[in-house]
């Protein structure tokens, strides 16, 4: 098992379920984005309630909590390919909220 | 697409699912108070497995893992409108745990 | 209600879900091994759609997507329980990667 340690960019992008791109959900459609340009990973998690910029007009509590879920896009990566993929967000996100933090990271990989 | 950077504040919220506020789900009762306090969004993670303060005297394992899932409430705001929320958790959590982290932040407005 | 207020680290484990350890499910036994180890408290967050270093070898776009789901183990604790884990990640992953942050801290405790 190899190790390597240093800081780099924790990158969370927060959108909807209901988000599209190009017909595909925005979601997906940012993960092959960040496939494509090479990111280290990206992981999406799937909430289970909320509301944000995209929902703030809505009245309704059910349709509220159920037609627009949230969904986080997670990346870790160096400051210089985070910086790399940001046009693509301002590109891509038409609402939504992107958050960016410094952390302490190790990789692990296989022998 | 309008875009608007600046630091603010990512709280996380941990907490049991199977917490309550009034006789309803803590979750719910914390999104619908943050909703009604201003912030600008909230998204409500619900974990698939997990142990905490709460569960801490739980000695029976499947009772430990599947009765009690932890919940995460995150919410990302400026330091102003965080700190006018945590009198309100501080009464409606009786467990659980805040964390309050600075992050560089990203929002994204239609046009 | 009992509250306590301090500077924690906020580690967090990217696997994949069908990680194992010694026949059990990695995520299982790292949740096993942090509550044995004396950790306040864990959560296991289980992602919808991801990649990663496990599975950058992966060209199929369905394999890549659906059989190693990304799972994230999160854990709150003083800096010294975090390093006092450390050397049983080393052990336990062979593949991943951790992130530490430093959050501040807020404990709520029963009367």
């Amino acid at each position: 098992m190899t190790r390597l340690e240093g800081e780099q960019v924790l990158m969370r992008i927060f959108i909807g379920e209901g988000d599209r791109w190009k017909k595909k959900p925005l979601y997906e459609a940012l993960v092959e984005m960040l496939r494509r340009e090479g990111m280290a990973g990206a992981t999406v998690l799937k909430g289970a309630m909320g509301f944000g910029a995209r929902s703030i007009t809505h009245s309704d509590r059910l349709l509220r909590f159920s037609s627009d879920l949230p969904v986080i896009v997670e990346v870790v990566d160096s400051q210089e390919k985070i910086d790399a993929v940001l046009p693509f967000l301002d590109a891509m996100l038409n609402g939504g909220m992107v958050t960016l933090e410094k952390a302490r990271v190790i990789r692990y990989f296989k022998e």
